[in-house]
Protein backbone atom coordinates (compact mmCIF):
# COMPACT_ATOMS: atom_id res chain seq x y z
CA UNK A 1 0.00 0.00 0.00
CA UNK A 2 1.13 3.51 -1.18
CA UNK A 3 2.23 5.46 1.91
CA UNK A 4 1.60 8.71 -0.67
CA UNK A 5 -0.77 11.69 0.35
CA UNK A 6 -3.10 10.13 -2.17
CA UNK A 7 -2.71 6.64 -2.10
CA UNK A 8 -5.26 6.13 -5.37
CA UNK A 9 -6.48 8.46 -8.16
CA UNK A 10 -8.94 7.79 -9.94
CA UNK A 11 -9.30 9.80 -13.27
CA UNK A 12 -12.26 10.47 -15.22
CA UNK A 13 -11.18 11.91 -18.84
CA UNK A 14 -7.67 10.93 -19.39
CA UNK A 15 -6.91 14.36 -21.76
CA UNK A 16 -4.75 16.94 -21.21
CA UNK A 17 -6.27 18.58 -18.32
CA UNK A 18 -6.62 14.77 -16.14
CA UNK A 19 -3.14 13.57 -17.59
CA UNK A 20 -1.60 16.97 -16.91
CA UNK A 21 -2.63 16.25 -13.01
CA UNK A 22 -1.55 12.90 -13.05
CA UNK A 23 1.99 13.39 -14.57
CA UNK A 24 2.08 16.09 -12.39
CA UNK A 25 1.09 14.37 -9.12
CA UNK A 26 3.23 11.90 -9.68
CA UNK A 27 6.95 13.66 -10.10
CA UNK A 28 5.69 14.88 -6.50
CA UNK A 29 5.52 11.67 -5.48
CA UNK A 30 1.74 13.08 -4.28
CA UNK A 31 0.02 10.25 -5.63
CA UNK A 32 0.08 6.16 -5.12
CA UNK A 33 -1.39 4.35 -7.90
CA UNK A 34 -3.65 6.00 -10.80
CA UNK A 35 -6.24 4.70 -12.28
CA UNK A 36 -8.15 6.01 -15.44
CA UNK A 37 -11.27 5.68 -16.63
CA UNK A 38 -13.15 6.87 -20.11
CA UNK A 39 -15.37 5.79 -23.12
CA UNK A 40 -13.12 5.02 -25.11
CA UNK A 41 -10.24 2.17 -24.21
CA UNK A 42 -7.93 3.50 -27.17
CA UNK A 43 -7.24 7.14 -25.51
CA UNK A 44 -6.69 5.07 -22.25
CA UNK A 45 -4.31 2.48 -23.68
CA UNK A 46 -2.39 5.26 -25.12
CA UNK A 47 -2.03 7.02 -21.54
CA UNK A 48 -0.80 3.75 -19.70
CA UNK A 49 1.70 3.55 -22.90
CA UNK A 50 2.36 7.32 -21.93
CA UNK A 51 2.89 6.48 -18.31
CA UNK A 52 0.52 8.95 -17.29
CA UNK A 53 -1.69 6.30 -15.87
CA UNK A 54 -1.45 2.79 -13.95
CA UNK A 55 -4.51 0.93 -15.43
CA UNK A 56 -8.18 1.68 -16.42
CA UNK A 57 -11.31 0.27 -16.58
CA UNK A 58 -14.21 0.86 -18.70
CA UNK A 59 -16.54 0.83 -15.93
CA UNK A 60 -16.99 3.95 -13.82
CA UNK A 61 -18.11 2.02 -10.46
CA UNK A 62 -14.74 -0.60 -11.03
CA UNK A 63 -12.61 2.82 -11.46
CA UNK A 64 -13.34 4.06 -8.54
CA UNK A 65 -13.45 1.27 -6.13
CA UNK A 66 -11.01 2.06 -3.38
CA UNK A 67 -9.94 5.57 -4.76
CA UNK A 68 -9.06 7.92 -1.98
CA UNK A 69 -9.86 10.88 -4.76
CA UNK A 70 -11.57 10.87 -7.87
CA UNK A 71 -10.97 13.78 -10.21
CA UNK A 72 -13.37 14.33 -13.21
CA UNK A 73 -12.26 16.40 -16.47
CA UNK A 74 -14.83 15.09 -18.91
CA UNK A 75 -16.87 17.61 -21.09
CA UNK A 76 -19.54 19.53 -18.92
CA UNK A 77 -22.07 17.60 -20.89
CA UNK A 78 -20.84 14.47 -19.72
CA UNK A 79 -20.72 15.26 -15.93
CA UNK A 80 -24.02 13.70 -14.86
CA UNK A 81 -23.83 10.16 -16.43
CA UNK A 82 -20.03 10.17 -15.08
CA UNK A 83 -21.58 11.36 -11.59
CA UNK A 84 -23.89 8.47 -11.73
CA UNK A 85 -22.00 5.95 -13.15
CA UNK A 86 -19.31 5.55 -10.35
CA UNK A 87 -21.70 5.87 -7.52
CA UNK A 88 -22.52 2.21 -7.26
CA UNK A 89 -18.66 2.17 -6.68
CA UNK A 90 -17.60 5.34 -4.56
CA UNK A 91 -15.89 4.56 -1.27
CA UNK A 92 -18.19 6.81 1.24
CA UNK A 93 -15.22 8.96 2.34
CA UNK A 94 -13.50 9.30 -1.16
CA UNK A 95 -12.77 13.11 -2.53
CA UNK A 96 -14.56 14.19 -5.41
CA UNK A 97 -13.27 17.21 -7.95
CA UNK A 98 -13.98 17.96 -11.19
CA UNK A 99 -11.82 20.21 -13.73
CA UNK A 100 -15.28 21.67 -15.39
CA UNK A 101 -15.15 25.56 -16.97
CA UNK A 102 -18.66 26.03 -15.33
CA UNK A 103 -19.47 25.39 -11.81
CA UNK A 104 -23.19 26.05 -11.01
CA UNK A 105 -23.60 22.95 -13.62
CA UNK A 106 -21.27 20.88 -11.84
CA UNK A 107 -22.97 21.02 -8.80
CA UNK A 108 -26.52 20.69 -10.15
CA UNK A 109 -25.28 17.56 -11.62
CA UNK A 110 -23.43 16.20 -8.49
CA UNK A 111 -26.60 17.10 -6.59
CA UNK A 112 -29.18 15.10 -9.47
CA UNK A 113 -26.27 12.22 -9.65
CA UNK A 114 -25.74 11.85 -5.91
CA UNK A 115 -29.13 12.64 -4.29
CA UNK A 116 -27.37 15.26 -2.49
CA UNK A 117 -23.90 16.96 -1.93
CA UNK A 118 -21.49 14.45 -0.91
CA UNK A 119 -19.51 16.15 2.36
CA UNK A 120 -16.04 15.22 -0.29
CA UNK A 121 -17.30 16.98 -3.24
CA UNK A 122 -15.11 20.17 -4.06
CA UNK A 123 -15.97 21.62 -7.35
CA UNK A 124 -13.08 22.73 -8.71
CA UNK A 125 -11.52 24.55 -11.85
CA UNK A 126 -7.53 25.10 -13.20
CA UNK A 127 -7.47 28.03 -15.11
CA UNK A 128 -4.84 26.42 -17.46
CA UNK A 129 -4.69 24.45 -20.59
CA UNK A 130 -3.95 25.22 -24.31
CA UNK A 131 -5.20 25.07 -27.34
CA UNK A 132 -4.59 21.65 -27.93
CA UNK A 133 -6.62 18.64 -26.42
CA UNK A 134 -5.66 14.99 -26.21
CA UNK A 135 -3.63 12.67 -23.53
CA UNK A 136 -0.62 13.03 -25.77
CA UNK A 137 -0.52 17.02 -25.28
CA UNK A 138 -0.16 16.19 -21.33
CA UNK A 139 2.78 17.58 -19.53
CA UNK A 140 3.48 17.77 -15.92
CA UNK A 141 4.14 21.62 -15.56
CA UNK A 142 0.85 22.52 -17.00
CA UNK A 143 -0.01 24.12 -13.72
CA UNK A 144 2.79 25.14 -12.05
CA UNK A 145 2.34 28.90 -10.69
CA UNK A 146 -1.44 28.89 -12.67
CA UNK A 147 -4.56 29.54 -10.51
CA UNK A 148 -6.87 26.74 -9.34
CA UNK A 149 -10.46 28.05 -8.44
CA UNK A 150 -12.33 25.80 -5.83
CA UNK A 151 -16.15 26.95 -5.10
CA UNK A 152 -16.91 24.76 -2.25
CA UNK A 153 -20.71 24.32 -1.16
CA UNK A 154 -22.52 24.82 2.18
CA UNK A 155 -22.48 21.13 2.13
CA UNK A 156 -18.72 20.57 1.19
CA UNK A 157 -16.36 19.19 4.31
CA UNK A 158 -13.81 21.67 5.36
CA UNK A 159 -11.16 19.07 4.95
CA UNK A 160 -12.15 18.03 1.70
CA UNK A 161 -11.29 21.39 0.40
CA UNK A 162 -7.79 21.25 2.52
CA UNK A 163 -6.79 17.66 0.56
CA UNK A 164 -8.19 19.02 -3.15
CA UNK A 165 -5.82 22.43 -2.29
CA UNK A 166 -3.15 20.19 -1.02
CA UNK A 167 -3.27 17.92 -4.47
CA UNK A 168 -3.52 21.58 -6.08
CA UNK A 169 -0.46 22.67 -4.61
CA UNK A 170 1.68 19.86 -4.81
CA UNK A 171 0.80 19.76 -9.06
CA UNK A 172 2.43 23.48 -8.17
CA UNK A 173 -0.77 26.12 -8.51
CA UNK A 174 -2.47 28.76 -6.74
CA UNK A 175 -5.39 27.80 -5.12
CA UNK A 176 -8.45 29.88 -4.35
CA UNK A 177 -11.68 29.91 -3.28
CA UNK A 178 -15.18 31.66 -4.58
CA UNK A 179 -18.28 31.46 -4.62
CA UNK A 180 -20.07 29.46 -7.31
CA UNK A 181 -22.31 31.88 -9.17
CA UNK A 182 -19.30 34.67 -9.12
CA UNK A 183 -16.48 32.17 -10.35
CA UNK A 184 -19.04 31.44 -13.91
CA UNK A 185 -19.28 35.28 -14.01
CA UNK A 186 -15.75 35.79 -14.21
CA UNK A 187 -14.97 33.32 -15.97
CA UNK A 188 -17.57 34.52 -18.82
CA UNK A 189 -15.79 37.41 -18.87
CA UNK A 190 -11.93 36.02 -18.94
CA UNK A 191 -12.21 32.92 -21.02
CA UNK A 192 -16.18 31.74 -22.15
CA UNK A 193 -16.48 35.30 -24.35
CA UNK A 194 -12.86 35.43 -25.79
CA UNK A 195 -12.89 32.13 -26.84
CA UNK A 196 -17.03 33.20 -28.36
CA UNK A 197 -15.33 36.06 -30.00
CA UNK A 198 -11.87 34.13 -31.66
CA UNK A 199 -15.04 31.41 -32.86
CA UNK A 200 -16.50 33.86 -34.56
CA UNK A 201 -14.17 35.58 -35.92
CA UNK A 202 -12.49 33.05 -37.72
CA UNK A 203 -15.73 31.01 -38.92
CA UNK A 204 -16.73 34.81 -40.22
CA UNK A 205 -13.81 35.21 -42.37
CA UNK A 206 -13.80 31.29 -43.12
CA UNK A 207 -17.31 31.71 -44.70
CA UNK A 208 -16.22 34.79 -46.74
CA UNK A 209 -15.37 34.51 -50.88
CA UNK A 210 -11.43 34.06 -51.42
CA UNK A 211 -10.78 32.75 -47.97
CA UNK A 212 -8.00 31.41 -48.69
CA UNK A 213 -6.65 34.54 -49.87
CA UNK A 214 -7.51 36.40 -46.62
CA UNK A 215 -6.21 33.95 -44.21
CA UNK A 216 -3.13 34.19 -46.75
CA UNK A 217 -2.43 37.69 -45.34
CA UNK A 218 -3.01 37.01 -41.40
CA UNK A 219 0.20 38.28 -39.21
CA UNK A 220 1.47 37.58 -35.84
CA UNK A 221 -1.30 39.41 -34.78
CA UNK A 222 -4.15 37.76 -35.68
CA UNK A 223 -2.33 34.01 -34.88
CA UNK A 224 -2.44 35.32 -31.77
CA UNK A 225 -5.57 36.53 -31.67
CA UNK A 226 -7.49 33.46 -33.29
CA UNK A 227 -5.09 30.36 -31.40
CA UNK A 228 -8.01 29.67 -28.84
CA UNK A 229 -10.40 29.24 -31.81
CA UNK A 230 -7.98 25.93 -32.05
CA UNK A 231 -10.02 24.74 -28.85
CA UNK A 232 -11.90 21.68 -28.64
CA UNK A 233 -15.37 22.42 -30.09
CA UNK A 234 -16.98 19.80 -27.51
CA UNK A 235 -15.78 21.06 -24.87
CA UNK A 236 -16.83 24.26 -25.81
CA UNK A 237 -20.29 23.61 -27.09
CA UNK A 238 -20.56 21.99 -23.79
CA UNK A 239 -19.39 25.26 -22.12
CA UNK A 240 -22.11 27.22 -23.80
CA UNK A 241 -24.74 25.20 -23.15
CA UNK A 242 -23.77 25.43 -19.21
CA UNK A 243 -22.63 28.40 -18.85
CA UNK A 244 -25.36 29.92 -21.09
CA UNK A 245 -26.78 32.76 -18.76
CA UNK A 246 -23.70 34.31 -17.80
CA UNK A 247 -22.33 34.03 -21.54
CA UNK A 248 -25.33 35.61 -22.68
CA UNK A 249 -24.87 38.82 -20.38
CA UNK A 250 -21.52 39.43 -20.68
CA UNK A 251 -21.78 39.26 -24.48
CA UNK A 252 -24.82 41.43 -24.27
CA UNK A 253 -22.84 44.27 -22.59
CA UNK A 254 -19.72 43.80 -24.79
CA UNK A 255 -22.26 44.30 -28.04
CA UNK A 256 -23.14 47.44 -27.12
CA UNK A 257 -19.76 48.65 -26.06
CA UNK A 258 -18.50 47.31 -30.04
CA UNK A 259 -21.47 49.34 -31.03
CA UNK A 260 -20.74 52.38 -29.69
CA UNK A 261 -17.32 51.73 -31.00
CA UNK A 262 -18.53 51.25 -34.71
CA UNK A 263 -20.84 54.72 -34.14
CA UNK A 264 -17.51 56.44 -33.48
CA UNK A 265 -16.05 54.91 -36.65
CA UNK A 266 -19.21 55.98 -38.52
CA UNK A 267 -19.28 59.43 -37.13
CA UNK A 268 -15.40 59.91 -37.82
CA UNK A 269 -15.23 60.92 -33.63
CA UNK A 270 -11.07 60.11 -33.20
CA UNK A 271 -11.46 61.24 -29.88
CA UNK A 272 -14.15 59.24 -28.23
CA UNK A 273 -12.00 55.86 -30.48
CA UNK A 274 -8.26 57.57 -29.20
CA UNK A 275 -9.86 57.26 -25.49
CA UNK A 276 -11.32 53.61 -26.31
CA UNK A 277 -7.91 52.42 -27.46
CA UNK A 278 -6.00 53.96 -25.52
CA UNK A 279 -8.45 52.64 -21.97
CA UNK A 280 -7.92 49.18 -23.49
CA UNK A 281 -4.61 49.64 -23.62
CA UNK A 282 -3.77 51.26 -20.03
CA UNK A 283 -5.86 47.83 -18.86
CA UNK A 284 -3.55 45.27 -21.32
CA UNK A 285 -0.48 46.82 -19.90
CA UNK A 286 -1.67 47.19 -16.16
CA UNK A 287 -2.61 43.69 -15.73
CA UNK A 288 -0.46 41.07 -18.48
CA UNK A 289 2.94 41.85 -18.87
CA UNK A 290 3.51 40.31 -22.02
CA UNK B 1 29.11 58.37 -52.90
CA UNK B 2 27.60 55.31 -51.60
CA UNK B 3 27.31 52.80 -54.75
CA UNK B 4 24.68 51.03 -52.43
CA UNK B 5 21.31 50.07 -54.45
CA UNK B 6 19.53 52.89 -52.62
CA UNK B 7 22.48 56.26 -52.05
CA UNK B 8 20.38 57.78 -49.49
CA UNK B 9 17.16 57.12 -47.81
CA UNK B 10 15.19 59.70 -46.22
CA UNK B 11 12.53 57.90 -43.47
CA UNK B 12 9.82 59.95 -41.66
CA UNK B 13 8.23 58.54 -38.48
CA UNK B 14 11.57 56.65 -37.27
CA UNK B 15 9.57 54.05 -34.79
CA UNK B 16 9.27 50.20 -35.29
CA UNK B 17 8.46 50.12 -38.69
CA UNK B 18 10.65 53.19 -40.10
CA UNK B 19 13.30 52.05 -37.63
CA UNK B 20 13.03 48.81 -38.88
CA UNK B 21 13.69 48.55 -42.18
CA UNK B 22 16.68 51.08 -41.60
CA UNK B 23 18.32 48.54 -39.51
CA UNK B 24 17.45 45.57 -42.18
CA UNK B 25 18.72 47.30 -45.11
CA UNK B 26 21.45 48.86 -43.19
CA UNK B 27 22.48 45.21 -42.09
CA UNK B 28 21.91 44.16 -45.78
CA UNK B 29 24.44 46.91 -47.03
CA UNK B 30 21.57 47.87 -49.34
CA UNK B 31 21.88 51.86 -48.08
CA UNK B 32 24.55 54.57 -47.94
CA UNK B 33 23.55 56.99 -45.77
CA UNK B 34 19.86 57.76 -44.07
CA UNK B 35 18.35 60.50 -42.89
CA UNK B 36 15.30 60.77 -40.60
CA UNK B 37 12.54 63.44 -39.49
CA UNK B 38 9.54 63.24 -37.67
CA UNK B 39 8.25 66.28 -35.24
CA UNK B 40 10.14 65.24 -32.26
CA UNK B 41 14.01 65.91 -32.16
CA UNK B 42 14.18 63.63 -29.28
CA UNK B 43 12.74 60.70 -30.66
CA UNK B 44 15.54 61.54 -33.89
CA UNK B 45 18.13 61.86 -31.41
CA UNK B 46 17.24 58.26 -29.52
CA UNK B 47 17.77 56.90 -33.21
CA UNK B 48 21.57 58.20 -34.08
CA UNK B 49 22.61 56.93 -30.84
CA UNK B 50 20.96 53.61 -31.26
CA UNK B 51 22.65 53.74 -34.82
CA UNK B 52 19.10 53.47 -36.69
CA UNK B 53 19.76 56.41 -38.73
CA UNK B 54 23.05 58.63 -39.78
CA UNK B 55 21.28 62.17 -39.29
CA UNK B 56 18.25 64.05 -39.00
CA UNK B 57 16.47 66.94 -39.87
CA UNK B 58 13.02 68.45 -38.59
CA UNK B 59 12.58 70.06 -41.42
CA UNK B 60 10.80 67.54 -44.56
CA UNK B 61 12.02 69.26 -47.02
CA UNK B 62 15.61 69.03 -46.23
CA UNK B 63 15.33 65.82 -45.04
CA UNK B 64 14.20 64.64 -48.46
CA UNK B 65 17.23 66.65 -50.02
CA UNK B 66 19.43 64.78 -52.66
CA UNK B 67 17.17 61.48 -51.16
CA UNK B 68 16.64 58.76 -54.22
CA UNK B 69 14.05 57.00 -52.29
CA UNK B 70 11.74 58.52 -49.67
CA UNK B 71 9.87 55.70 -46.91
CA UNK B 72 6.78 57.56 -44.98
CA UNK B 73 5.89 55.31 -41.81
CA UNK B 74 3.62 58.10 -39.73
CA UNK B 75 0.17 57.16 -38.60
CA UNK B 76 -2.00 57.54 -41.72
CA UNK B 77 -3.78 60.98 -40.00
CA UNK B 78 -0.03 62.41 -40.65
CA UNK B 79 0.59 61.70 -44.33
CA UNK B 80 -0.94 64.42 -45.99
CA UNK B 81 0.96 66.87 -44.38
CA UNK B 82 3.94 64.90 -44.59
CA UNK B 83 3.93 64.67 -47.83
CA UNK B 84 3.10 68.46 -48.70
CA UNK B 85 5.67 69.56 -45.91
CA UNK B 86 8.43 67.43 -47.93
CA UNK B 87 7.28 68.44 -51.50
CA UNK B 88 9.62 71.69 -51.83
CA UNK B 89 12.92 69.27 -51.27
CA UNK B 90 11.81 66.55 -53.15
CA UNK B 91 14.23 65.61 -56.20
CA UNK B 92 11.73 64.59 -58.96
CA UNK B 93 13.14 61.14 -60.18
CA UNK B 94 12.65 60.17 -55.67
CA UNK B 95 10.92 57.55 -55.55
CA UNK B 96 8.22 57.67 -52.40
CA UNK B 97 7.13 54.59 -50.47
CA UNK B 98 4.87 54.09 -47.31
CA UNK B 99 4.18 51.89 -44.60
CA UNK B 100 0.32 52.40 -44.35
CA UNK B 101 -2.16 50.28 -42.87
CA UNK B 102 -4.70 51.71 -45.29
CA UNK B 103 -3.88 52.42 -48.99
CA UNK B 104 -7.27 54.31 -50.42
CA UNK B 105 -6.51 57.11 -48.42
CA UNK B 106 -2.72 57.53 -49.00
CA UNK B 107 -3.48 57.30 -52.79
CA UNK B 108 -5.74 59.85 -52.15
CA UNK B 109 -3.62 62.54 -49.59
CA UNK B 110 -0.73 61.90 -52.27
CA UNK B 111 -2.71 63.12 -54.79
CA UNK B 112 -4.26 65.94 -52.95
CA UNK B 113 -0.43 67.21 -51.81
CA UNK B 114 1.47 66.67 -54.90
CA UNK B 115 -1.43 67.28 -57.26
CA UNK B 116 -0.93 64.14 -59.14
CA UNK B 117 0.12 60.88 -58.27
CA UNK B 118 3.95 61.14 -59.18
CA UNK B 119 5.30 58.08 -61.07
CA UNK B 120 7.38 57.58 -58.49
CA UNK B 121 4.65 56.87 -55.84
CA UNK B 122 4.65 53.12 -54.63
CA UNK B 123 1.66 52.56 -51.63
CA UNK B 124 2.86 50.19 -50.00
CA UNK B 125 2.03 48.19 -46.63
CA UNK B 126 4.58 45.83 -44.74
CA UNK B 127 2.58 42.89 -42.54
CA UNK B 128 4.28 43.02 -40.12
CA UNK B 129 4.67 44.89 -36.57
CA UNK B 130 4.26 43.70 -33.28
CA UNK B 131 2.29 45.19 -30.57
CA UNK B 132 5.03 46.99 -29.45
CA UNK B 133 6.22 50.76 -30.65
CA UNK B 134 9.02 53.33 -31.30
CA UNK B 135 12.42 52.87 -32.32
CA UNK B 136 13.83 51.03 -29.15
CA UNK B 137 11.64 48.53 -30.33
CA UNK B 138 12.82 48.45 -33.87
CA UNK B 139 14.78 45.44 -35.03
CA UNK B 140 16.76 44.43 -38.70
CA UNK B 141 14.39 41.15 -38.36
CA UNK B 142 11.32 42.45 -38.35
CA UNK B 143 10.99 42.15 -42.18
CA UNK B 144 11.73 38.88 -42.17
CA UNK B 145 9.93 36.39 -44.20
CA UNK B 146 6.69 38.73 -43.77
CA UNK B 147 4.65 39.83 -46.79
CA UNK B 148 4.96 43.47 -48.06
CA UNK B 149 1.65 44.33 -50.40
CA UNK B 150 2.61 46.80 -52.93
CA UNK B 151 -1.21 48.56 -54.04
CA UNK B 152 1.10 50.91 -57.57
CA UNK B 153 -1.81 52.85 -59.08
CA UNK B 154 -2.21 53.63 -62.80
CA UNK B 155 0.57 56.33 -62.69
CA UNK B 156 3.06 54.32 -61.00
CA UNK B 157 6.15 54.05 -62.80
CA UNK B 158 7.03 50.09 -63.22
CA UNK B 159 10.76 51.12 -62.64
CA UNK B 160 9.20 52.27 -59.56
CA UNK B 161 7.60 49.44 -57.99
CA UNK B 162 10.60 47.06 -58.95
CA UNK B 163 13.02 49.47 -56.66
CA UNK B 164 10.37 49.08 -54.16
CA UNK B 165 10.27 45.42 -54.21
CA UNK B 166 13.94 45.00 -54.48
CA UNK B 167 14.04 47.17 -51.35
CA UNK B 168 11.36 45.00 -49.30
CA UNK B 169 13.54 42.02 -50.52
CA UNK B 170 17.13 43.26 -49.01
CA UNK B 171 15.12 43.41 -45.90
CA UNK B 172 13.90 40.39 -45.91
CA UNK B 173 10.33 40.49 -47.04
CA UNK B 174 8.22 38.85 -49.58
CA UNK B 175 6.67 41.16 -51.89
CA UNK B 176 3.11 40.92 -53.37
CA UNK B 177 1.22 43.55 -55.41
CA UNK B 178 -2.76 44.26 -55.05
CA UNK B 179 -5.16 46.42 -56.12
CA UNK B 180 -5.33 49.31 -53.64
CA UNK B 181 -9.41 48.41 -52.89
CA UNK B 182 -8.96 44.95 -52.02
CA UNK B 183 -5.69 45.59 -49.91
CA UNK B 184 -8.01 47.52 -48.04
CA UNK B 185 -11.24 45.08 -47.88
CA UNK B 186 -8.43 42.21 -46.70
CA UNK B 187 -6.53 44.22 -44.12
CA UNK B 188 -10.17 45.45 -42.20
CA UNK B 189 -10.92 41.55 -42.21
CA UNK B 190 -7.69 39.59 -40.96
CA UNK B 191 -6.02 43.02 -39.06
CA UNK B 192 -8.04 46.01 -38.78
CA UNK B 193 -11.69 43.95 -37.10
CA UNK B 194 -9.09 41.32 -34.90
CA UNK B 195 -7.74 44.90 -33.63
CA UNK B 196 -11.68 46.17 -32.89
CA UNK B 197 -12.26 43.05 -31.01
CA UNK B 198 -9.81 42.82 -28.79
CA UNK B 199 -9.66 46.55 -28.10
CA UNK B 200 -13.31 46.67 -27.21
CA UNK B 201 -13.14 43.18 -24.94
CA UNK B 202 -10.32 44.52 -23.00
CA UNK B 203 -11.94 48.17 -22.29
CA UNK B 204 -15.69 46.48 -21.92
CA UNK B 205 -14.12 44.02 -18.89
CA UNK B 206 -12.03 47.10 -17.64
CA UNK B 207 -15.11 49.31 -17.61
CA UNK B 208 -16.96 46.18 -15.00
CA UNK B 209 -17.00 46.47 -11.45
CA UNK B 210 -14.28 44.25 -9.78
CA UNK B 211 -12.32 45.03 -13.06
CA UNK B 212 -8.92 44.20 -10.87
CA UNK B 213 -10.30 40.86 -9.82
CA UNK B 214 -11.28 39.77 -13.36
CA UNK B 215 -8.40 40.57 -14.80
CA UNK B 216 -6.21 38.24 -12.28
CA UNK B 217 -8.02 35.44 -13.85
CA UNK B 218 -7.16 35.81 -16.96
CA UNK B 219 -4.89 33.03 -18.42
CA UNK B 220 -2.51 32.62 -21.51
CA UNK B 221 -5.92 32.54 -24.20
CA UNK B 222 -6.85 35.69 -22.64
CA UNK B 223 -3.48 36.97 -23.24
CA UNK B 224 -2.78 35.79 -26.41
CA UNK B 225 -6.07 37.53 -27.31
CA UNK B 226 -5.91 40.93 -26.00
CA UNK B 227 -1.71 41.17 -26.49
CA UNK B 228 -2.96 43.46 -29.63
CA UNK B 229 -4.64 45.69 -27.59
CA UNK B 230 -1.63 46.55 -26.27
CA UNK B 231 -1.00 48.28 -30.04
CA UNK B 232 -0.58 52.27 -30.58
CA UNK B 233 -4.17 53.93 -29.63
CA UNK B 234 -3.35 56.97 -31.90
CA UNK B 235 -2.46 54.59 -35.07
CA UNK B 236 -5.24 52.75 -34.43
CA UNK B 237 -7.35 56.05 -34.53
CA UNK B 238 -6.34 56.57 -37.43
CA UNK B 239 -6.93 53.43 -39.37
CA UNK B 240 -10.42 53.33 -38.16
CA UNK B 241 -10.99 57.07 -39.59
CA UNK B 242 -8.79 56.16 -42.79
CA UNK B 243 -10.36 52.87 -43.27
CA UNK B 244 -14.04 53.07 -41.92
CA UNK B 245 -16.15 51.26 -44.97
CA UNK B 246 -14.21 48.26 -45.00
CA UNK B 247 -14.03 48.26 -41.43
CA UNK B 248 -17.60 48.87 -40.72
CA UNK B 249 -18.39 46.63 -43.55
CA UNK B 250 -16.62 43.51 -41.82
CA UNK B 251 -17.52 44.37 -38.85
CA UNK B 252 -21.50 44.33 -39.43
CA UNK B 253 -21.05 40.96 -40.89
CA UNK B 254 -19.36 39.90 -37.85
CA UNK B 255 -21.98 40.85 -35.51
CA UNK B 256 -24.59 39.05 -37.26
CA UNK B 257 -22.39 36.03 -37.13
CA UNK B 258 -21.96 36.47 -33.52
CA UNK B 259 -25.77 36.94 -33.29
CA UNK B 260 -26.43 33.85 -35.03
CA UNK B 261 -24.13 32.30 -32.49
CA UNK B 262 -25.85 34.04 -29.41
CA UNK B 263 -29.01 32.67 -30.23
CA UNK B 264 -27.97 29.13 -30.40
CA UNK B 265 -26.37 29.44 -26.95
CA UNK B 266 -30.05 31.27 -26.10
CA UNK B 267 -31.84 27.92 -27.41
CA UNK B 268 -29.52 25.33 -26.14
CA UNK B 269 -28.78 24.29 -29.58
CA UNK B 270 -25.76 22.19 -29.61
CA UNK B 271 -25.60 21.35 -33.15
CA UNK B 272 -25.14 24.36 -34.57
CA UNK B 273 -22.49 25.60 -32.03
CA UNK B 274 -20.92 22.54 -32.82
CA UNK B 275 -21.09 23.42 -36.51
CA UNK B 276 -19.32 26.52 -35.70
CA UNK B 277 -16.95 26.09 -33.32
CA UNK B 278 -15.93 22.61 -35.35
CA UNK B 279 -15.72 25.03 -39.12
CA UNK B 280 -13.86 27.57 -36.82
CA UNK B 281 -10.83 25.36 -35.99
CA UNK B 282 -10.57 23.22 -39.12
CA UNK B 283 -9.99 26.91 -40.29
CA UNK B 284 -7.63 27.96 -37.96
CA UNK B 285 -5.87 24.67 -37.91
CA UNK B 286 -5.61 24.80 -41.58
CA UNK B 287 -4.40 28.26 -42.23
CA UNK B 288 -2.13 29.03 -38.86
CA UNK B 289 0.21 26.08 -37.42
CA UNK B 290 0.94 27.21 -34.26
Amino acid sequence: MSDAPIRRLAIFGVGLIGGSLALALRKAGFVGEIVGCSRRASHLREAVELGVIDRYSLDAAEAVSGADVVFVAVPLGAMRQVFEAMRPGLDPDAIITDGGSAKQCVVDDARAAFGRIPPGFVPGHPIAGTEKSGVAAAFPELYANRRVILTPVEETAPEAVARVRAMWQAAGAEVEEMEVHHHDEVLAATSHLPHMLAFGLVDSLARLRDNDEIFRYAAGGFRDFTRIASSDPVMWRDICIHNRDAILEMTARYQADLNEMMQAIEQGDGETLLEIFSRAKAARDRFCND
